[in-house]
């Protein structure tokens, strides 16, 4: 099979070594700055560049669309243009309404594989990184083009993805509800922590919990990329912050009128809400949550991360949060449900006081 | 010093720690369960336990009421009802303007010490506790009782805390927008994430980034506590939540309007706030973040960890983020500035890939 790869970045040099080690597929690739094309061929993530668009999509049977989200419309239209009636055109943006509305051409199939944000250039590239993630596609309603969906489909799964067909406004609506509108309040609120500070004539936050950090981890992500991100899932991001703010108009209201019994209500579902999805959905299983009093040196998190490992213990997720000044914390960990007595029991074993939450 | 402790949980029972191995004081405590108390004594948190408060506070020179926040108020006036006149009575409830506006009592200083939060009970009591930590005390203004104010101050150093005079009303706010206002934010996330599953006739969250785990971590925390704390600060919430009412309303008309400039300028403003607020006041030094890809089974957190400590390089915060089927995931490392290199170095010879974020 071959295949053409257009951006080869962190995912589109990943695609093309998962194609090549995995579909055994040849790849022709094209990406903007020809020293990115030379060492794609270098580091084996494509067989031969191209030095255009159309270059790369000459005889391809599936072409990969991994620009840049402020690019994309205008790399998929030139892919399609050069593209043969056979050849199906995917791409692996994170917001999909925008293309589905753009193209009514049956070759093209949105994507948006679900891996490798956090990390960025060919350099990182890895056949492996699609192992069993989900690989979104929006194939256009009522689309003919079913030989052509099912080659897709064949070629992710190959990769080790989970392709999953999904309407590209929900997708939309759930991107802008699960990862952009986090991204959005992360950066509301070291705004607003800013702004009190220096309305109280400070600079510094004195002291901060872990909800704070946790919540604004992300606040003022990767500007070149997260601008394109927001501005082209806009009216579902707008939809999403509307409906926030209706909810929290909601519990300002309990709030003002002293209402304890609907705010401990509402903290109860949110509890339940909260296991569902984290049971369900964030770690493939249920999960759960142990707090480890710790004095915060070097080694502590070893210490705990190596009892927990030799014994077959896995930390599903780990969040650490020091104190004030770095010399004690508390380490949160995750474990499957049917890890928990054993890991209690070792996290013990090793000193520390365990608490569960 | 004669000091007593009312409520004998993971706070009053480390208070009662520090005060006799550091401050060599002779505790006397009082919790309305008589089995805490027995524990209490047999922990050696409380040197003897009393029936009641009044009894608690007979010839205390420091009264440490550390009930849970909804009966606060009541056990403090209990508390000044029965101390002497020369004895100070303080407390260690999360909000304080509800208190310092109840009373006009000189010998009463409101205090909050930002530790232990995140376990529970007077087993978890450990004398360390406040090593480091803020302890926000809330002197009313003018109040002439320096020498009560004097004697907690130098009681409190000698646990390891750093007393910090606040005043109610800031302290509140402070609250309000990093801990309070988080936790509100959690609940609504996963309130409006589950809303959106159902109305897509799903019942599970396919697949969620780390964002959004990180934002709902401590959504539906503890409904006990967490009833009384929003309650308790629900005027200062419902300001905190306008402001951020009307911010979101900001970047909505942004988006609305395809402002893309003004969100990009928007996103690199929060950038810095973080890199400030994180510098500055999170973990007590700028610390730097690294994304390390690796394959998500039991000890591979010990491996980095371990080489990590072994070379001396203290692991600040991290974070791992699974993908969806648990087979692999990104670890976020923050270490500090000057050790941002090293740590590069070592987890790049165990083979994983390295990302600055």
């Amino acid at each position: 099979m071959r295949i053409a790869v257009l951006g080869i970045g962190l995912i589109g040099g990943s695609i093309g070594l998962a194609a090549r080690t995995r579909a055994g597929a040849s790849v022709r690739g094209y990406d903007p700055d020809p020293d990115v094309r030379a060492r794609a061929v270098a580091l084996g993530a494509i067989d031969e560049q191209a030095d255009d668009i159309a270059g790369a999509v000459a005889d391809a049977e599936v072409v990969f669309v991994a620009a840049p989200v402020g690019k994309l419309l205008n790399a998929v239209m030139q892919a399609l243009a050069a593209a043969g009636p056979d050849c199906v055109v995917t791409d692996v943006g994170s917001t999909k309404r925008m293309l589905a509305e753009a193209g009514s051409d049956e070759r093209f199939i949105g994507g948006h594989p679900l891996a490798g944000a956090e990390t960025s250039g060919v350099e990182h590239a890895r056949a492996e990184l699609f192992d069993g993630a989900t690989w979104y596609l929006t194939p256009a309603r009522g689309s003919t083009a079913g030989v052509l969906y099912e080659r897709l489909h064949r070629l992710l799964s190959s990769f080790g993805a989970r392709p999953t067909a999904i309407d590209a406004a929900t997708h939309d609506r759930l991107m802008a509800c699960v990862s952009h509108l986090p991204h959005v309040l992360a950066n509301l609120l070291v705004a607003q922590a800013s702004s009190l500070l220096e309305g109280e004539g400070s600079e510094r936050l004195p002291a901060v919990g872990p909800s704070f950090r946790d919540a604004t981890r992300v606040a003022g992500a990767n500007g070149a990329i997260w601008t394109d991100i927001y501005m082209s899932n806009r009216e579902a991001l707008a939809d999403a912050i509307d409906e926030l703010a209706g909810r929290l108009e909601q519990v300002r209201s309990w709030l003002a009128a002293g209402e304890d019994a609907a705010v401990a209500a509402w903290n109860e579902r949110a509890r339940s809400y909260r296991e569902a999805l984290l049971g369900a959905g964030l770690v493939g299983g249920a999960v759960h949550e142990l707090r480890v009093s710790v004095p915060n040196r070097p080694g502590v998190i070893a210490e705990i991360a190596l009892a927990l490992g030799r014994a077959g213990v896995n930390i599903a997720d780990m969040a650490l949060s020091p104190s004030e000044d770095n010399r004690q914390g508390v380490v949160a960990l995750w474990v499957a449900e049917d890890q928990r007595a054993r890991a209690i029991e070792l996290v013990g074993e090793l000193g520390f006081p365990v608490a569960q939450a």
